[in-house]
């Protein structure tokens, strides 16, 4: 998962798509780069971290330009390395460009393969880094028939950012996996993975980028073309699940709305005999306030979140491992004691995390505890950009409903259905990629893929 | 404010204070301190930061000992410098002791330049290093006859934490100020500021330290004196419409619920036509439930808090300032818009942050903006640890509740009543200062006394 | 100027190498990188600064195998940036390589060039990228024969170390501009850029790889070809004179023996009647030592060097600029009062510094101040490899003796003769490159290129 | 061991005072700080490591103010901790002072006791708080009176820098034994502890402060005392030997020029057969010349000191510990093989060390070696300020000079005598004190004392 950002025709360029990847910092934590232009050189700073550690005032006033664009990595075990880190930056024979990508492409391997026996070299480990190849080996000369060119032989989940001296460009695939919208500040047009990045910096939202739409946006223009042959859509359900901040909008919809409707759904699909309703806070708060509207059940914070976790906390010593401590979400035992209590989460994924909470509500003294989850169990992985674990440790996959609820020590579990979660979601202008509940991939994924199939080959990279 | 930790007769005592400082990190976020007693010999390890920032596991490993004291320390402008952290940790006729503190003297600069007149030198600027001076130079041999003594020199808040090679002392004043509990884990005792430490160590609780009381804890004994004259209580009221934190309890009572009730008390006083309340998260979520609750006016969590605003941020820049992005709390446009909305918050200081409230919940579309505060207007500074401005920069202290309104651009304002506060403070066993909603202060303040007192005699610590 | 190691079969080969990096260290402070193979897989460590500041116990831990190269680069002003650190290691049809490059290419412009045309991107701003690019595409199939292939087209120096999986090969170009030289400790082969690194790791010096040889080092087996048509030999006569350490031995002669040889040179060309011979320390040493033998007039250490100048000093506010004081060289009054000083330097660049020199003598009251350089007058830059500033700034191409004299405000100033220089050298089985005294470039330079001819189209990195 | 600074009437005090420290930062690398004052008010930076790195242009631009003193401080296992860092700020009855103390104090175990008893805390573990407390504690009231009564209870090493708001005080204990020397820039007074100090910034040496004299700098006044009771003075020796760098002059003398005269004496009683002389750089440099002198045998650098090594180089792992290698000093070869070697030291402690490089000088080829060091013995550990290890620990305590011999494997071994050491110390107007080669201590040390007498209190503070 990562976030991406762009913006041309503001003299303060690097400082607004530093608070736009501000924004957007809930797509990724491990590392963060801008890059800018003054439309003649282009400029870079990447680092690993958060975007408020790897950026300071001296940087982003020595990024000079109207023109950047921004990037925020999310972190994975492994492949964290500042080598990967986003935008990349090349000279090629198009010029120079930078690239920053949300997605995961499925046909990365061959294309790799293919690039290294035409004499490419690849310096990175992220499949990212084949746009760039392509385009440089693009046959055609203009950059736009190069960039179409390019985009044609990659399959799977892509919307990018991209930047040269003069010019920025957005572009989303033509299944739309992952979002990016457009907005406009003082006549500065952005791109941003969300909207909430643009009311950060006081932008006016214009409209989604659509599927298969890339948009070039240049001096005193912003121009759009559609290259792609019509494919019917799908955007990836879990952005509007969990992923998406719940103040963006998605497609005309705010976030937050679509998840309450799935939590009145879930009340409605798997009402309980309890006396609160309680979120896991904060993913679970839309869907639990919708549980509690829809059931009547009056919504309670009942777990309080720990502001000052963060990755400064102890790395768990044998000792604090065995003291079993929670130290994220503490409950408030008051509003616990003695209640039937229903929780409401976005997702099981290993049903290790789920666990431990039914245990601290039963050690707060709850007399009931029922789990009800937003969306439909996980049963297989993503292709299109998202890091769940492998099929092995989905519990969902290989466990039933009745074996997951034991495991959880829960009174009842209720997951949504994949009908009440659609119907949540109507409305929406867009289709859905569900296949991480249904293993129905809308784009063919080789076989023996797997999502790390360019790091495969990487070289493990010693921090 | 500061948060104090204790325990005795635990091999991981120094794992344990660190976590039950990890859970008291609201109370203070300057600087973090752990002293460790193997009965024998001390060891001390303190830094400015945070305590995950702090402590490492090689750290607490090298702090040995079954005997631990720790301290967390409020970030105030100016004196925030590693000398202040504490515990303070000293060698004197009565053996090597460390001390950590929550309060604020009264006295403390008389006490200081009397003790100055006497040969003491200070190497501190907080007024907690004349405890250790008073207890140094107490004619009465024994450590519990001269730390009595010296307790009955000084006036004002002070909850203790003190250590001895061989034991540990918990104290808290005759008034009762702060807050400190006493819990068991495993057959040793343990002290802490509230009771969440206690939750997040396992340990159980046992019951709160009495105004005026001194509990020694050693080999095989607690024991408890109430050496003071006995004097009505006056615990912070503030601690438990703020402070504190929610999933606490204090004296008897759930802070939650104690918020709760303000909540319900302030719908009673200060109802409005509205069609949703929301609350300042996340000090205000409990009131704000009550007053839903009451008002049956539905609450929605219209504001988003980005988790990832931490001290890294920019220094605002010019450029960002003027801006005038918020980018601590984002409004969720959508349960807003064309909304008559109750805003709930805990107070208001200067009234330039709520201004800003009102203004973003008026651009993500509210029609109209009730601002409601779940405690009486501040009018007057605290002397017993809490860190408001002066008199002079508390709005409440020179306007009317209507010239409050006009500055915050609200609809209409309503502050909790004195009466509707103690009110839903009932069945508390503890009498309460409400100085700083009413002026009236439990122990006389000096003439010309202000907070930092001592910081007058400062000399400025670079960092 | 950059440092090259390589070592195959030893399991300590990271540490090995971290020592042989050390001991280079002097020929590039700007980055240091380690890249080992444990025969299937490569891993790397890289980072800014100094080499004891890059590596780190556990770094060297995890970079495993028994085959390792290392590279030390040199801080040059403006592309001092991660992404130019080396070793560069990457992927492509020939496999997983990485390089390590000393030197510098003449047609790296064309090349890059030729390369972007064909649909290379390039990452990097330094011209070691090309080597890789030309392997990677090159249509013959042996790494042997890709390798050579590549060679041939690259013009300029390059002394270089390749990782494969399974091998280390060295490389030295067909002018031998830069150094290489074989070791052996307890059956392990080693290549490094100087002897003294062979020292350190206590291994055997064998032989120096010879102007145009390639070696190539794997299981039970060191093999050598010679590939490329004969050319007259031209090592860079400044790694005698000052770049390499004093301790090394260069084509079979001492380096410290060959700098005595030129202040005996330097005696004889240019005697002064003085009373003190003080060297520059500590790149002056030896050959101050050979004017002292030679003339008679003897040594004085007469300058102090500050061991704890680092780059933590702080950058020189304006204030302490005024202040014009030295904080390097230290001069000892009581050699240098009322004496007549001969003062023996390597070179004279700018001529700033060897005039400050000059009036720290004077102020330390030297009653003459003869300067003497061990080699002839800098006139030209070096296109192979050694950051000398451009033309302009070289104060000898466009002063006289006479002029250079006066603004040095020295006594006396004797240059050694271009005759001189190369009696020193006599006895080294090598052909020299002395272009930077004589403009006669013994690789043809395209016309209009400079030494930074792939940082013409670099991005500035901001740190 | 340590360096104190001082200066008075410039606007750039912080600045000089680094500059000062930078000049003695051979004399302590564990911590730096400075105190300045403004007239009215003090402010202070502490911070442990070299001067450059705890000082930056914004904390110097911070320490405002015309007044300041500084202080370096030698780095000693176990007691390196920022609390004991100096100078050392207090406020006190007689307000608020700095300090900052170079040497040891031999009574400090029952002043403290004594101060223990009357009342006073300690907070740090070093002899140099006892100033303070006992200034502090002073029934005289005026500043001099209570400095003289204070002086007049310690006995040992004290060469001291205090300031006052508006006055900055030298003192030299009557003994003598660190240097302290006063010099003058445009009409602001400077206190050093060495004359390499005043040459940095550009002051003009006046005088040393004299054995027993307290000078008193303030506003257009320098003003002396000598208020003790004369007593022979006892300038420790091996400042002249070892300590202080060369291009300082002490008591009217360069220490150049004394350890050059160390050589001389040592050639003329310790006569070899040997074809060259070697130096330990750089501290055996001077005393190498004048064996090389006085001998006729020529003087070669023979070893080469890596500049990169500090103290980011790698904590030696086994292996490399394993390995032997001596990454500080490498031999040249060329000067060394087939030859007679003289290797001229300053001491020999443990023996170690001096074994381990007579050892590199074998396996360079050396056909003998002749160590020769420039003064007796060291027998017995210094109380007054010089981190000597125990008496068990020095070889020479124990072993007579065949066993030395033996133990160094050295072809012959020569100590410099007493008398000796003392003929070329001739002309400095000051007494000696020699107590580590002839055990006569100019003051009485308690039975049983220690040199880490406070320490034996201290709790270990975890860093």
């Amino acid at each position: 998962m990562c976030g991406v950002f762009g913006i041309y025709g503001n003299e303060n360029a690097s400082h607004l798509t530093y608070l736009g990847l501000y924004a957007l910092q809930h797509r990724g934590q491990e590392s963060a780069g801008i890059v800018t232009s003054d439309g003649k050189s282009l400029k870079v700073h990447k680092g690993m971290g958060l975007v408020g550690e790897v950026f300071h005032e001296k940087v982003l006033k020595d990024l000079t330009g109207s023109i950047a664009i921004g990037h925020v990595r999310y972190s994975t075990t492994g492949s964290s390395m500042i080598e990967n880190a986003q935008p990349i930056l090349v000279s090629c024979s198009k010029g120079d460009l930078a690239i920053g990508h949300n997605g995961n492409l499925v046909n990365a391997r061959e294309l790799r393969e293919e690039l290294e026996k035409q004499g490419s070299i690849f310096q990175t480990t992220v499949d990212s880094e084949i746009f760039l190849h392509l385009i440089a080996r693009s046959s055609l000369q203009s950059r736009e028939e190069a960039l179409v060119d390019s985009l044609k032989r990659v399959r799977g989940a892509y919307t990018l950012v991209i930047l040269w001296e003069d010019e920025i460009v957005g572009v989303r695939d033509p299944n739309g996996f992952r979002p990016l919208c457009i907005g406009e500040k003082e006549g500065a047009y952005v791109l941003a993975s969300e909207t909430c990045a643009l009311d950060l910096i006081g932008a006016n939202f214009i409209r989604d980028v659509e599927p298969g739409e890339i948009v070039f946006i240049g001096k005193n223009l912003i121009r759009s073309i559609k290259p792609f042959t019509e494919t019917p859509t799908s955007f990836c359900i879990f952005e509007n699940i969990y992923f998406a901040r719940p103040d963006s909008w998605m497609m005309g919809k705010s976030v937050h709305s679509i998840r309450k409707k799935l939590g009145v759904e879930l009340a409605q699909e798997h009402p309980a005999q309890a006396d609160v309703v309680i979120p896991v806070p904060d993913s679970g708060n839309s869907a639990a306030m919708g549980y509690s509207e829809a059931s009547g059940i009056p919504l309670e914070m009942g777990f309080i979140r720990n502001h000052y976790v963060g990755r400064t906390f102890l790395q768990p010593s044998q000792f604090i491992r065995d003291l079993g401590v929670t130290i994220k979400l503490n409950p408030i035992r008051e509003v616990i004691e003695g209640k039937r209590v229903v929780v409401v989460d976005d997702s099981i994924v290993r049903g290790t995390t789920s666990r431990s909470r039914v245990r601290i509500l039963r050690d707060a003294g709850a007399r009931e505890v029922h789990v009800r989850i937003s969306c439909p169990p996980h049963v297989s992985p993503c292709y299109y950009g998202i890091d769940f674990p492998s099929t092995a440790e989905l519990i969902a996959s290989s466990h039933s409903l009745d074996e997951i609820k034991s495991y959880l020590e829960a009174d009842s579990l209720g997951y949504l259905s994949k009908e009440g979660m659609l119907r949540a979601m109507s409305g929406l202008d867009i289709g859905f990629c569900t296949a991480c509940y249904t293993k129905e991939y809308p784009v063919p994924v080789e076989e023996g893929i797997h999502k790390l199939i360019m790091e495969k080959k990487r070289k493990k990279i010693v921090l």
